[in-house]
């Protein structure tokens, strides 16, 4: 992974495109080990991740190169930070929470969790195992609003790029959605658009189906609607009942989330309107 | 498979049924291959699949034995009709119809296919090699009533245990729905239920799935709504426009259609309220 | 759970095996929930797997009334110990230990982790944080011999009913086998048969294979050839490395392992000569 | 898909390769709408298909453009021929060769079939439905040597681009090999190399796998050890004989060989070695 240089590019799509990138980085004596692009026809966009090997001087350099030769508004980004910080927002289940800071704990994510917030303290002992500094936030006996501004408060104490919402059962107002816009990852015990919103394992034993799944995606105000990054199913039969499809569903979840994790903190996911992108 | 005796039973759950049961099959002298029950303790309901082995003499008296130690109302069936009868109803689609004619012809079913009703003609001539009669019922310039009038006639005119849409575009009243209760299966390119309705792979391409799936069910007078027999999924990524995922999505749906019936013809499938009690 | 009844028996296939257990359990006011058979018809052999309600008085009672009407020889298990103990043996690889250690700690296993030895100490301080004894046992300048012997002695300082080895790499002696026969598990890193032995990942890749696997299994003295429990597959393609193949297969072991370990704890799994009978 | 220009290069890895590529399309006028591409790092080969638009007029000066600006002895293919032929070669099974044929009569892939040569005369009937030539070559009471002389002879009367076994159960000499080399494609009844050679699901039964698969891989001269061109696989439990393993690894087959033909027929898989790029 030595020397290797990573360029995200969105734009309009044009004629030539591809010809106008890799000549800038062979100008810069940049090697492409690999290029995965895709072209919206309908909506005119173009997107690429290129992971290059050579040595770069300069990213602004190359930043404002490439810039300058692709269409107005082009967004380009060279070598994003690739140690992204994450605050983990959690309820009471331990599985996802769990999950993440094993990975955390081995480093065998591209990633470092900085903190997680509970609305309940069950999990804080967990998290102190791990180190990581726990904050305790309850919404009882407070307005929405006081219970999102002390979320809002104690996750601006630290520098998140995203903030995971590793089964935190609470729903967000669109102020506070706004307020972290596009940094927002939930795990929704579903495969979305089935059984948007409470008790989805209810739900779904109710109407008798035969899959179940989980769906992560970026938070936007409409509840369950945001871009889907990750979604996994799993088979089931009629002897599930709904504490055993919760705890079946339970591996998905962790797993599925997980790899949302590891795909955004990668630098692999590219939102486009209410669709993601991703160059796995 | 010779000498194999199939028991089917439905009744309230009580203390002892599988004793009642065991004990009525070894007093007929027959041996328990696999008994597959479920219990749902909600519902106090208690469902079993016996396969037994052994010189059955009288079906009627093995059933009617049963029933006296049953409790009331219980619902036994022995040795139900081993070679199902469908019709089949499609309209431009091939893939689900050609799937169920192979297997037909070469015999991979306990079921055999009676007739074809498509309300377009193209499928006739592919249906003919099979010499599968074809009866071509066009729904322009009729009424539903009319339309659905000439479906059920010519339905009428076959011992169809079921009556498998297999990609039939056309929703069907109640009425209809009200004739054929309990033999109507349906194929819903979703996994239901996302997606109800029409175009679900439009659907599904604006909400930006990373899974697409199938669905077969029963159909009852809820369009999309009734119990669900089998269902699977495919993972997809982005670069899937919404005819890629209807061509992905075909392979999926004649796959779960298929399954479904041959589930159906061997008596695995148990009613039960909206779900279905499927014994693999 | 309360009430709960579980009974194993194992024995030679005969004409109304069902319905003498039924009645021994109705005649002991036990009401069957769950019953799980499986008839070998060619090896003449029958298994099942029953779940109970009701009062149980004596289970000695129970057992002796069954032994008493089953075929001679029969096995039968009346509520075996339902919280079994663990040991496992790591080398330097953290997923599958962490996983456990997590179930483990917030007990959502049917079991408890009593130790864990390694033989490097790497994960003596993970382990440690969930307050499991490490045993650190190089297996560096000793025989085999030797290292076994202290393997074995420190395993019997423990009430073990499996010893799970959760990615311990030295091949085990058949004399060490021998010892701890039907309660060694192992997880290999490949859907076996396919790449048996060592660094099953480099194999793979030279062999080009386009999907790799997991393998969880009872250890027998031959390499890789015990009773398999739970196997599990992910698709890859040509641009997975060694070490990327590596990196992706340890979420499948991880998962296969805890689940073989989840089915061995709830007694869902009967040896059948190399073959397993999983009750799921 | 109109004036779409498909391009395939093969050669030594080099910097600026995508750069030499993409202005050589430029300057023909082509726009890029999927390039996908794979570098051995190991081997140092480089491997790319591209999917351009724009109105070629000579596809040779395109080809000989490239080959002048690209690395000695690259292997260029600029449009091959798009529609494929297809000679089938069966036995007595007819899952394959029904899907394969159903596909070639709604023409939903890109390729026609030709002809299908069986060992055995049982899918004669069949195949006359669809009106392709059927050659009934008997194996029995001839030499090998004879009987493949005769298959030799009778695909050299067809154009034939792939030679399919579908499911033709008789072993290829070398020499046969050797004279349609690149050409012959199998489909074998497990995930090889599980179960190499004959009689994979009696070999798996005895194993005990808790999984079944199908692959499809090119043909050379080691028995089952040709380039893979697709895998997939199925849960199985200790309740399935070797029939009914067979009976489900029917449909696992028959979807990879189809799988594995549209590949070929849409140019996405390259041979490396004894491995393939797949670029789907």
């Amino acid at each position: 992974m030595n020397n290797q240089t990573l360029i995200l590019i969105q734009c309009q799509d044009a004629v030539g495109l591809v010809a106008i990138i890799s000549n800038v980085l062979a100008a810069h004596d940049l090697n492409i080990v690999t290029m995965r692009e895709f072209v919206d026809e309908e909506k005119g966009k173009f997107f690429v991740r290129v992971v290059c090997t050579g040595d770069l001087t300069d990213k602004d350099v190359l930043k404002k190169a490439l810039e300058s030769r692709l269409p107005q508004q082009a967004f380009v980004m060279v070598n994003p930070d690739l140690r992204k910080k994450l605050v983990l927002l959690v309820t009471k289940e331990h599985h996802c929470l769990a999950d993440i800071l094993v990975r955390n704990y081995f480093q065998t994510m591209q990633a470092e969790v900085v903190a997680v917030i509970g609305n309940y303290d069950n999990l804080q002992e967990f998290s102190k195992k791990f180190d990581i500094p726990f904050h305790y936030i309850s919404h009882e006996q407070k307005s929405k609003e006081e219970f999102e501004d002390e979320l809002a408060q104690t996750i601006a104490q630290y520098p998140a790029d995203y903030i995971i919402l590793a089964k935190f059962m609470r729903i967000l107002s669109p102020t506070f959605v706004a307020k972290f816009k596009g940094k927002l990852i939930n795990i929704h015990h579903s495969f979305l658009p089935a059984f948007i919103g409470a008790n989805p394992y209810k739900q779904a034993h109710d109407r008798g189906v035969k899959i179940i799944g989980a769906t992560a995606h970026f938070v936007t105000d409409d509840l369950d609607e945001g871009p889907i990054i990750v979604q996994n199913t799993k088979s089931i039969d009629h002897s599930y009942d709904v504490l055993h499809m919760r705890t079946a569903g339970m591996e998905i979840e962790k797993a599925v989330l997980s790899r949302a994790i590891q795909l955004l903190t990668e630098d692999r996911v590219m939102l486009h309107g209410n669709r993601t992108i991703v160059f796995k």
